[in-house]
């Protein structure tokens, strides 16, 4: 059973300083600010800005124009084989894999698909944010 | 200070019953389901599918390609004044107006801003959709 949340939404962005400045022009505060990518807590989820081409050879994009991929809706799960099995049933449910589930270069699993109208999704484990009771993401 | 939060995701669709069947073969089920939209409880926010033309017509952008519009991130407001304050500040910021804050066709008050990689970000005031004390959203 597919649960009814996003854990993390991810927006594409051009320049990494520029949007961060932006961010925190609005009062944004970054939580954990890493090479080439910021994470901010939100409620229960969490918002990251990420270089948009590195986004794109994530998902196996590189050289395509962005667009509704340059924000992908991130679900995590708590075990590979959660990931595995609701992958499994996006794609019976018509959805186009862009990369299957496997082990991620940042230490976790995860496989991302487009719904029919491109919308990106990430399945995802990751170990080093572990899910509350209730699948909410609280960034360590 | 601009909460950090999104209230509500709106995925556009060309064709909203397809959109539902997939959703519905993944596990969502609507809250709500009016003509044209359909909304799906999340932890402290919400999902929704709303049809992709209906969405560019609202943010004055008919007759574009879709693309990183095509997903609209909302922040909730309490009240008129907040989302004045909130779109003003995004602007000052050097976010791209797309549509001045101003009462809207649902029944609330809403604007929208463009951020410096074209993401796309409504702020409203839903009188219908009241947030609780920590900002989150529960589908009424």
């Amino acid at each position: 059973m597919t649960p009814q949340r996003v854990s993390l939404i991810t927006l594409g962005v051009a320049d990494l300083e520029r949007a961060k400045t932006f961010y925190g022009a609005l009062g944004w505060e970054p939580t954990q600010s890493a090479d080439g990518v910021a994470f901010y807590q939100m409620l229960g989820a969490a918002l990251a800005l990420y270089s948009a081409e590195d986004m794109a050879l994530e998902l196996g994009r590189a050289g395509q124009e962005s667009g509704s991929g340059s924000i992908a809706l991130a679900q995590n799960f708590r075990t590979e084989a959660e990931v595995d099995t609701a992958f499994e049933r996006a794609i019976a449910a018509g959805a186009r894999a862009l990369k299957p589930p496997q082990k991620a270069f940042w230490g976790g699993y995860s496989g991302y698909y487009a719904d029919p109208d491109g919308h990106v999704w990430e399945l995802a484990m990751n170990p080093f944010w572990p899910l509350a009771e209730d699948g909410s993401l609280t960034l360590p």
